[in-house]
């Protein structure tokens, strides 16, 4: 695994002018590593800028400091070095990557197990919960303190990848990590309530539509919810709003693969898909279609369908799959 | 606040015949707690013996040792001490707590804030995050080893009164004390699967059901949901099975007080209610009807009535403290 660790720490010292790059559709990972770090070089008296190609979606807009994000490329020539935080590959930095990548040394961290290597530098642990708790590590690195906000950032990074410390990528480390970000002021309820208990009223009523698509298929180990674009119209929410729903028929205890299927924009059709365990792999389905991901989650988008034709579709495929 | 911490350690060290006992309708950090410490105590040549007055409910079946929690009382004349874990107040152990009061020395350990004090020797420690956080550190204290099942216990413990580290009760202390665990060779994902991803197919559709009877009151400050006997009987299901559906109302943003209204037995009406922040005291509502609990969390119960009068009787008295 790439591990220019200590490289990445002493171009980081040296630097006086840092470009900080995330992935697109930024999540709470993905902004809370880059101004966290940011907010950490900044106050070792560096100027950073921070790029984001997305505006922050109002899900992550609690965030200190994200009103800080620009989406106008910078002059390029003015920086010592660029770092890309929480990118697996180097097209998730968007539409302006080859420009970034004339940045030079540019640096990449990155947790990601797929990750695809780029940059000059890289240092890749797909072992660790978040690309938040690598910038903590990097912190001590280089000696530099972790002022409250980016604690905050910190805190949130982490709570966000590991679903509130209930995925499998959660360690002891990450819990030492949460306990010292805690010691400097992060309430732990403050942050869970703005990343949870986030829903709107619109978006309560959203979930209720999608739960009563809920169908199972083979004993109940195969579940399926849907959301049409009819369904997000009359509750007046975004795709955004359906992020977190597929956990609903994951958490059902007899079900070993999840699906959504979401009719994005008219004849489009993004699908995710979630499994439990080793034996029921998402990410060859999502393969098989076009998409990507990991074993447990993955997903894949189909143009010019409807929702009926794609649940026959995965239907032929995750069938035979459960019924093993 | 009591604190004969030391005491009971020295209790405890001395002891050879230990009475563990919890509250009546255990949950995760009562169960936890218990099989914890007796764990603990028996890994150190005790003899222990746990009691549980009601059976272990099937969402903590899966905590390991739970099958040797007895419902019968033994001979209490064998015992050199008995321990009360996670009891806010003596009547909680049950019917069988005055026999278990002849015991002495009574040790207590507890850390709910309105603790009424009981038994000869108490730590009481509302600032921690549970009574598993409290076990863990009485095992440091003794000296004594934690085997995997106790750590597997106290991590389920502090997982299940925490709701995964979102209360404001989750401190630094609490995340040493889970990295310690994990260290010990706890899942956090296997035990978090185990609470959280345990819904039945029959609770996902009661759910649904619960969910349609959302209502929202004053500017959506105010939400209401209930469950009737009906929708238990079509969906198959238990009142413990609408545990935590409270949490779904409370989620909305813009929810100040969530309140559930069940219908456990024919006229019997029990309210549980969730509130943010400080300056909505649910306990003081509870208290009105007979009932009990905390600021943030109460709940009560009304015997000959139905859900509509009680939703009436709920509004005469919420609505003017969430109109302030």
């Amino acid at each position: 695994m790439a591990h220019h660790r200590e490289e990445i720490v002493r171009v980081l010292k040296a630097a006086q002018n840092v470009l900080l790059i995330t992935h697109v559709h930024p999540d709470g990972d993905a902004l809370g590593s880059q101004i966290a770090m940011a907010n950490i070089l900044e106050a070792a008296g560096k100027n950073v800028f921070m790029y984001g190609e997305d505006p922050v979606s109002h899900l992550y807009d609690f965030l200190p400091l994200c009103d800080k994000i620009e989406n106008m490329l910078p002059d390029l020539r003015g920086f010592d070095c660029a770092i890309a935080l929480d990118c697996g590959d180097s097209f998730r930095m968007g539409h302006a990557k080859d420009d970034f990548l004339t940045v030079h040394p540019f640096l990449v961290v990155d947790h990601h197990a797929g990750h695809k290597d780029f940059g000059d530098l890289r240092w890749v642990a797909p072992g660790m919960s978040s690309t938040g708790e690598m910038v903590f590590e990097l912190a001590a690195d280089l000696g530099y303190d972790i002022p409250y906000e980016a604690a905050y950032c910190l805190y949130a990074a982490i709570v966000s990848d590991t679903g509130s410390f209930k995925y499998s990528s959660t360690t002891a480390d990450t819990f030492r990590i949460a306990g010292e970000l805690v010691a400097k002021g992060v309430k732990p309820a403050s942050v869970a309530g703005k990343l949870f208990d986030n829903f709107s009223v619109n978006r309560l009523h959203l979930m209720r539509l999608v739960l009563d698509s809920l169908e199972l298929y083979a004993d109940e180990r195969l579940a399926i919810i849907w959301a049409s674009r009819e369904m997000f119209r009359q509750t007046s929410t975004t795709q955004a709003d359906a992020e977190s729903f597929i956990n609903y028929p994951r958490s059902v205890q007899s079900v070993k693969v999840a699906a959504f299927i979401k009719e994005t924009e008219k004849g489009m059709i993004a699908v995710s898909m979630r499994s439990k365990g080793t034996n029921y792999d998402v990410a060859q389905i999502a393969a098989f279609f076009g998409g990507g991901g990991h074993r447990n989650a993955a997903g894949f988008k189909l143009p010019d369908t409807d929702i009926d034709k794609v649940r026959e579709l995965l239907l032929g495929k995750v069938l035979p799959m459960v019924q093993n």
